[in-house]
Order: C-alpha cells, then structure tokens, then sequence
C-alpha cells in the first residue's frame, strides 16, 4: 500500500496502525473466519527517525495463509453474488484463487492507511472517529452518537457498544456460522469534533464523499445520513435544526441533518449509518453456471465470515477519516 | 454550464436538451415552486452543424425571475437547515441572495450535462435510464423496476407511475403547501441494457459511484442500492442471486444485487432508491441566531417547494445518466 | 471561461481583468492581427459587492468580429502546419470556421484565469510576475531577469524591456507584414518573491508543470528554465550554484537552476524561456491536400498576426501565474 | 512500485521489464556509477498465469548497496544544486541519507512503467518508442530520428547511435570522472508508428504533457519538439509543412512540427530533445550553509555518476511511453 498526501513531522511508527489492523484481522475471534493472518505491517518508507517526511508512505503486510488450492471450483463456475462473473465480464481474464482483486484483503490498505488519517486527525485537528455496529440482521442496539466511547465499543467481540444487543448479536452469529449460513448489518460511523466549513458545496459535498467511500466497502448496500430514511416521515416543520448558541459558537437544537449542511460541516456530530448484506460465501449447494454458459452446482466451503460487521467497523472508521482529511486539507488550501 | 468528454460526432440541439430542463423547472405544474422561469437553453459552442465536435459544449441558461430583495431578511440571519452557515463558516463570506451558489439552481446544468449523457447511452449503447417517485413521506407505490415506461412515470404532475399512489401524493403535497409546510420522499432510479462489465473493482464501484452522485443532489439523505437497508432481514443463503444462462448469456434469478456486483454491472437492470428530506423552507416562524451571534427569529416566505420530489426526478436520471457514460468510456479506455 | 479554486474573500471586478486582456487583444498595434475585437470581460457569478466567494467565477468575453465566410476554403482543405487536419484525425468532424477550438482565441479564457491568479499572488504572497519579449527572429535583448520593470516591458508594443533590441523587433515584423510572411521567437517569464518550498518532489515539479502550462500555449516548441540548454557547455564545477547566507535566510551566489531545485523553489528569481515558432497563417500559395486526399494549393488571407510574441506575453504570465497559485495552496493543504 | 491502467490480457512477465532497468543501473559500465545494485525487478500482483489482470501491477525492486554512513555530512549542511535546502525548506524535514525521495533511484519505477508501456504500445498500437545520447557537452552526434535502431543506440556504452561522436563522448566522461568533475548533454526520443489522432487541444496538448514527462525527470532543463529553438531562424514561410499524400494517406513534406500539430499527432515521426544538466556531485570543496544558516564548505564523495546521459536514456523512453499509452487510451475512450 501506498500513502500519498500526508503531511509532514507526524510522528508516525507501526504501532500507530497494527492495532486497527488487528481489530480487521481473520482469527480474532469466534465469531469471524478462523484464517490464520497476522497482518503484521512493516513502514517501508516515507518516514524518517519517526516521522513522517511528507512524501509517500509505502506500507506491507504479507499474506501468511493464502490456500490457492481450495478455490480450485471456482476456476470455472462463478461463485453467486460474488464477484468472478462480472470481474471475467469486463476483463476477459480473472484470478479464479481467492478472488483475487476481489478479495476483502484489499481492505487492509485501507484500514492501514485510515489508521494514519485518523491519528492526524486527532493530533491536529482534535477530531475522534468512530464506528460500531448498529444492527445485526433484525437486532438493533441503541446508541447514542454524541457519547459512545471506543472502550464501549471494544468491549465485546461484535464491536456493539450495547451490552445487550452484542449478545443476541453474537448467539445470532454463532448460530448462523453452525448453520452454514450467513447475516449482514449495519454499521453506524460517527465523527466528533470536526469544526464547522468542511465539505464542498456541489459535487463533492461531504455526505457525497461519505456515501461514495461506504459504498465502496465490500459488501455495502445502503447509506444515509442524519435522520437518513427514517427522516422522511416528518414534515419541514419537524426535520428542521433550529439554530441556537452554545459556548459562544454556533449550534443546533436538534440534529437531524447529521452535522453536515449544503454538504458543509455545521460544527454538530456527524453521524451515518452503511448497511452490508449478508455474507455471499454459504455452506450449501447453490445453482450457478460455468465460463462455458453451462449451469452447474458450486458449494461453499473453507473458511469465511458469517458476519462481516465485525471486521467492517476498523474499515468504516478508515474510509471515513480518510475522507474527512481530504476535506481538512482542502479547507486549509482554499480559505486557510 | 460546461460539458466536457462528450465523444464527436452525436447529433445534438437544444431540443435534446430542452425536454428535461422543462421536467425541472419551476412553475410546471401546482404542486411545485410558482417562481416563472422558462429555462431556455442555448449552445453556445461545442457542436457544428448539429453535430458534436468531441470539444467542450458550453451551455447558457438564463435566470429570468430572480428577486434579490426577497432574500432581505437572510442578510444577517441563517435559515434552518439551509446552507447558509455553513457557507458563512466555510468562506467567511457569502451571497445571501437566493442562496447564492448553494441555491438548486445549480441543478439546471446536471440536467442538461445528464440530457446529453442520457442520448448518447440511449443511441450508442442501448441504455435505457429512468427515475420515478416511489415515495412521497409515508405514502409508497408499487412499481417494477423492469417494467414501468417513461409514459407512466410522465402521466401525473408527481412523476409517479402508480397512479394510484400518485393521486393520494399529490393530494398531500397539495395539502402541505395549503399549510406552510413540507415532505420528503424517495426517488428511485433505475438503468436497463446496461452491458455486464461497467464499473471498477476498488474505490471506484458503480454502486459507490452512483451513491456519491446522488448524494451530492440537493437534500439528499439516504441511497440504497438492491436489496438496500431491506435486504439486512435476509440471511445468505436467502439474499444471493444464482446464476442461470437466459438468451445466451449468463443471468440471475433473482436481482437482489440491484445489477451491480463487486462494482461492475453484470448486465441486470439496476436500480436504487435515493431519500430527499422534506424542504427546508417552511412558511412558519423558526428559532435561529444571526451573524452577530444573538438569538432570532426568521419565517420562510415566497415561492418554495412543498417538495422537492416531483423536479429531483430529472436529476437523478441525470446524475445516473453521467455515473454510467462515464464509466462506459473508462471501459472502452482499459478494456476496449 | 469559468474558474474554479480561487480562495474567498479576493477584491475582484473586471477592472483587475481587462488590462491583460487588453494587452492580449487583436488590434491593439499595427504590428498585430487588425482584427477588432473589444474583448470586454464580464463577471456573472462567483463575486459578490466586489469580493470572491470561493466558488467557481464565471466570466464571459464575447466573439464581435468573426467572419466564418472568410475561411470557406478551408471547409475541404487542411492549412499546413494548423490543426485542421490533426483535429480531423482526432475528431472525424471538425468546425471549419475560424479553427475552431484550435482558434488562439481560446487563451483570452487563460489570460482572464491568469489574471486572477496574479492578484492573488501579489496580495497574498507578495509574488511579481512579469514576461517580455526576448528574441524576434535572430533578435536577441539582454534583460536581467532579476531587476527588469513592468514599465520597461509596456514601454513598446513588441513588449521588449530592451529598447533598442525592440526597435529592431518592430522593424523586422513589419517588413514581415509586408511580405505576406511571418516570424516567431522567445518571450521570457520570470518569478519574483516566491518563498523557499513550493512545488513537488517528482512528477508535478515546479519546472514540470510550467513546461507543460508553455507547451500548451498555442505556436509555442520549446521550453528551458535556468541555464537551460545554454548550460550544457558547463561543467558540474562551473554550474553549481553556491549557498550562501543574505538578509538571515538561504541564497544562490549564482541562480543556474533558474529558482527551483529538485523540482521546489529555492527563493531565488525563478525565469524560463519559451520559444515560439513562426506563425502558420502566410499570405502565399502554399502545397496541401484536401479531405478527400486530393492534392491541391492553399493561400493564406485575412486578418492574421505576423508575429505572436507581443500577444504571447500575457499568455506566458497567465499560465505562470496559474501554476504557481496551484503550487502555492498545495503547500499550504499539505505542509501549512 | 504500482502500475495501475495497464488493460488485461496482455502477456507480461519479469522478462519484458528487465532489460530496461539493466539499461538503468548503476554499474553496468565504466562510464557510470560503480555502485553495485542488480535492481533486480519482481511482479507481486496484477498478472495471472503470465498475463495482465487489468488491475493495479505491483513491483518489487531491493535496494542492495545503500551506505547512509557515507551522507553523514548531509546531515546538516546542504549540498549546491541538490534538493537538500528545498526540501528542508518546503517539509522541515528531510532524509538526509542518499537524498531520501530526491535520490534519482526513484527513476526505477518509471522505467518499470515505462516497460510495460513501451509493450503495449508496440503490440496493440504497432508504436516503436527509441532514445539516445545526442549531445554530450559540446559534443554533438548525427542522426536521423526516422531511421535510427534499437542496436545502434545500444552499440556503445554512452548510449549514441553516432558510433564516431559517441566515442569522443565516452573519451570527455572519462575524462571527467578523473577529474572529478561532471557534464551534461541531450537525450533525444523518438516515437515511429503512431496513428494521427492522439492528443488533445488545449490544455493536454501532447507536447504539453511529453514536456511535463521529460522536465520531471531529475536534472533535465530544458525540451523542445521537432525545429524547437532552432526553428525560431525560420520565416513562416520556411517553417510549414506542407501536406502530400502518400501511401495513401495524408502526410507532410517536411516535419519541422515534429509530429505533433495543434497538440495532435499527425502521423509523422515525434521527436524532442532534453537537455540534462551536468550532476551536482563534484569530487571537490564547494562553498554552501548548514542548517543553522552558517557558511561552510562540502565536498563530493562516493560512487555517482560523472555524466547522466547513458542512464537517462531509458528514462526518456519510459515517461516517453506512459505519456503515449495515456492518449492512446484517452482517444479510444473518446473517439474509439
């Protein structure tokens, strides 16, 4: 992986990203595939005597526990609802071990690389990035953006900050996993601290930004922000944030924009919520067709995500910051 | 407006254009903005003899009702869940008349770029795209993506091809506006003939790419593609599309993906959902503070939108009319 | 013309724009084009009670004295060393009139951006621009880079500070005028006041970027900056420029490298040249085919310049002032 | 290194981008720097059973003889005419050992690049893409851009198809190096084969980007296409090419354009020259400053090269070649 774009004399080792590549890891708990990854990462370059020099960061993680050999079906049938079909549709050729390209490992560059925005984030912009998970299937927990805390969030391995709800997530998990099957989620993002005038006015509005990064998370289906979907039963009158003053700036009363206006930061929480279908690798049978139009059979086997919430948390953090210091920056550049 | 990256050699005039800008503009029917703008397009260069020249094609639309002294009262005071703090907060300046730059104005040259764009994917490469009202607050329709024609969509003043659910939306907005006050909705969009292989596998997904585009409309929340939100309910083995060979070449049963897969088309119609909140200009009296920081109040007055619904129609046909061109040249560019 | 990216809260009106169209324009001396052209700039939008809002400017110079019948031989026929045959190539259609977006009218939108660009140099960053006419033909003025004024660069109208070398200009472009023939030459640009650290360490370096911005001009083939390729008869001994201290920060006691060193400023005059070849329009029968590859004679008539370089020199400025206010708020994005 | 837009399908192994790097490494003569580096190139992604993906390539190349002890004096003092001041300047902070990211080492992933560019051009587009050493100082060889071959350029370690001026060259490198000193010289490059069409008008004009390319690499000062400054001797008159037919398609009788008009290829051989300035590592004490703003001196030791020119030559190729591939596909995204 490579880091273009990060400014200069951060402090900056591999124990500033490790941890989040962990919380992404196969094999860190029961409830996610048991592959065997360390993902351990090594700075290559772009960083002197501990920091960094402003030019790019060149990071590596090895793959430790690649099995080529048991995706040798999928040298000819196309896995249903994965990839292999569309990727030999618009390339001619494809990397049938693994998935190649297609592979969810290529979220570690991601996760790597958020794990740098984030710490820059905080040590020069005083902005926290969080995510957890919301829902598992039709479990939902309760949360409250403008409070949760990391430590919360950590304090089970479905990475809900509800104490509650992440036990019949896990039980739930658990017994989709005996069951060969699979469930989807969602993951709610939050970002604090961020001050008011982030953001552009038309294309590239923050939320637009947002929305583009979660949706290009594997397995993502769905993005809102603020009072999202939901908000759509309220009329003008009562989806509206009232202006107030607080502490000396400008606030709202209420926040159901999602701390973001005309694409623009107002200063409030932000807060979004992605949600990812279930995991398309099962344990059964299903009907699917070869490279030479035949219809055939394929079932899945080896070792995959029930649920990839758990994993998605570290990723929706990354993106997220990733895509709140571009804005830092170009806000610094236009009308710093 | 400017339109860049248009192939030579199309056939073009303002009557390709002028259609949907007649579709957007205010005062086309009772249950929209009242505000009299003809919205007439001229090209300006870009095109000879009818045809493009593969140059820039600049297009020119002028305002004809605008009325600055309307905007008196927003000269000190931000409106509520406006822009207009936040482009304070961002610029340190900003035209408090009509809104300036965050007005849905802007809206006019995403038409009519998405009006060409639309033509070309219609006589280049057989793609159809077509954008209805699904939703307007609670009230839904039934409407199937694969099926509903451009006639039904255009046969009511909401651009909903449910005619049933059309009337009862129009009854609402019409009530709103009586009221001073205003609804959201969902907009669904939808793509037919779509070859498989448009898109990318990584940050550029189709799905990411469409998400950031309408999110970038005005008042946009929430977008969700497929199965969506909806899809969580379902477990794996539920929510995969199977493979199956249909006219000689490779199909889904189902099209719970919504067309795309691992960011690439696979050759199904592709269709999402896009959630705009109810407008933000309402004819009551709101809590805000002003420049200055005291605390004020301000009320909504003039020619506003009940909602947003019926007009966001051509905007999302447009955004996905340009989503799609744009990544149809990317193909023919890498894999051409 | 629209212009994007210019920070907020800049004085700006016509007045800071029209000089330098000015001194663009046709018609403005008897030894360029006497085609009449006012080419008075308008501000639509993107300023607001005569300050910049940071949102796109929009500018509008309109064409007044075209005459598309004068250029009727070449509907079928390619002028040699135009673009009518390349764009033919490119495009399969090609607007005949005029050159189309081949015409050098293209550069009053540069010239306008540049405009911009310049003013916010000089007031933000305290950075002068300046380019003159170096060499007409065989030609040669000696100017110091470092000390040459404004004034002595208007003080004729082939813009050479070196009064006696731009006689002589003058002289040999007339009597090219006369004899139906045209000549090129050098204009030189120079950077004065810009700080230590701006521009990138590899591909976007500063000399990179402004080769690029002066091989875009129209007519223009060469560029070197510093000792350029005079510099090749040295030796690394003799061509290294010595640091030494002056006024409390870092100096050249030579400036070889023309300001910039491994592609970022170093504080010292930044200054180029650029070469451009003889104008293609002659007034003489001239070899050339036709669209439908049939050989056949050309004669150049009308309106044209019989020499670039006076008209060249606010491109040159503009195009420098461009890429050096992209540098200047990259520096401040990533290392303010 | 990561190559990203390479189409699929196109055969590629170490062996097609080896040879290029050994043609740029140190070592291979005694004419360059004795440094011992193998640079031995390893693909670690992007091609499946010996073909391209269409996906991102990664490359792998050690660095094996890196001494930073040797750069202990850089540590605080600057050295003329290197970027050690104007990176310190612009990051404020900086790599002191081996030049960090201003090492010319990064020209191994060009070249890499540059391989699988200078493929695809040659078996997709039938494009040939040749340079060579034309000038060394004042040494000056003969030869004509459209004949020139790959193993006449290759018949002598300077890299200069005039096998009489390319001994002398070799004689004055020699010479230098004893000496402790450096020279520079021209690189000229030379594109046969491309079709009339690629390019663009304005702004992305192909020399713009072709002087972009060549002005990025480290040391060069100057470009120019087809007459360049020598052209400026010219009346218009001598100067156009005037257009024949021949081989049944359009052509020019002369190609002082260089093949290149309006920004658009013609079909005529492309070439240019740039110049390099002679290295900055000279073997004797210079006066130069140290961080602290105090006078003191530096010399020269180790292993550099005393003349860039043979080593450049790939150099020019390979950004000669990416700068090509990009309108190749630009002008099938557009116009295919």
């Amino acid at each position: 992986m490579v880091v273009d774009g990060c400014p200069p004399r951060l402090a900056l080792t591999e124990a500033d990203i490790q941890p989040d590549l962990d919380r992404r890891r196969p094999g860190q708990s029961k409830i996610v595939s048991p592959r065997k990854e360390s993902d351990t990462v090594q700075i290559l370059s772009g960083t002197f005597e501990g920091k960094t020099l402003g030019t790019p960061i060149s990071l590596w993680v090895r793959n430790e526990d690649a099995r080529p050999e048991a995706y040798s079906e999928m040298k000819t049938k196309f896995r249903p609802s994965h990839a292999d079909f569309t990727y030999f549709a618009k390339y001619g050729i494809r990397n049938w071990q693994g998935g190649g390209r297609a592979s969810a490992r290529e979220t570690i560059g991601r996760v790597a690389a958020g794990a740098i925005a984030k710490k820059l984030l905080r040590e020069r912009h005083g902005v926290e990035i969080l995510a957890y998970v919301q829902q598992v299937q039709k479990i939902q927990a309760t949360v409250d953006p403008d409070r949760v805390k990391f430590k919360q969030i950590e304090s089970n391995i479905v990475r809900c900050p509800d104490a509650t709800a992440g036990e019949r997530m896990i039980r739930l998990i658990e017994k989709m996993r005996r069951a060969g099957d699979t469930v989807g989620g969602v993951v709610e993002g939050v970002v604090r601290g961020a001050p008011a005038g982030w953001g552009e006015p038309v294309f590239d509005k923050l939320e637009a930004d947002l929305a583009k990064a979660m949706l290009s998370l594997p397995a993502s289906k769905a993005f809102e922000i603020g009072s999202g979907f939901g908000g759509l039963a309220l009329t003008g009158r009562q989806h509206n944030d009232a202006f107030r003053v607080r502490n000396g700036r400008v606030s709202t009363k209420t926040n159901l924009s999602g701390g973001i206006q005309g694409g623009i930061t107002n200063g409030e929480t932000i807060f979004f919520r992605v949600g990812f279908k279930p995991v398309a690798t099962v344990m059964h049978r299903q009907d699917t067709v070869d490279e030479s139009l035949h219809a055939t059979t394929i079932t899945g086997r080896g070792r995959h995500d029930p649920c990839v919430l758990p994993r998605a948390v570290p990723m929706v953090e990354a993106m997220t910051a990733l895509v709140l210091v571009d804005h830092a920056l170009r806000q610094r550049a236009q009308c710093g």
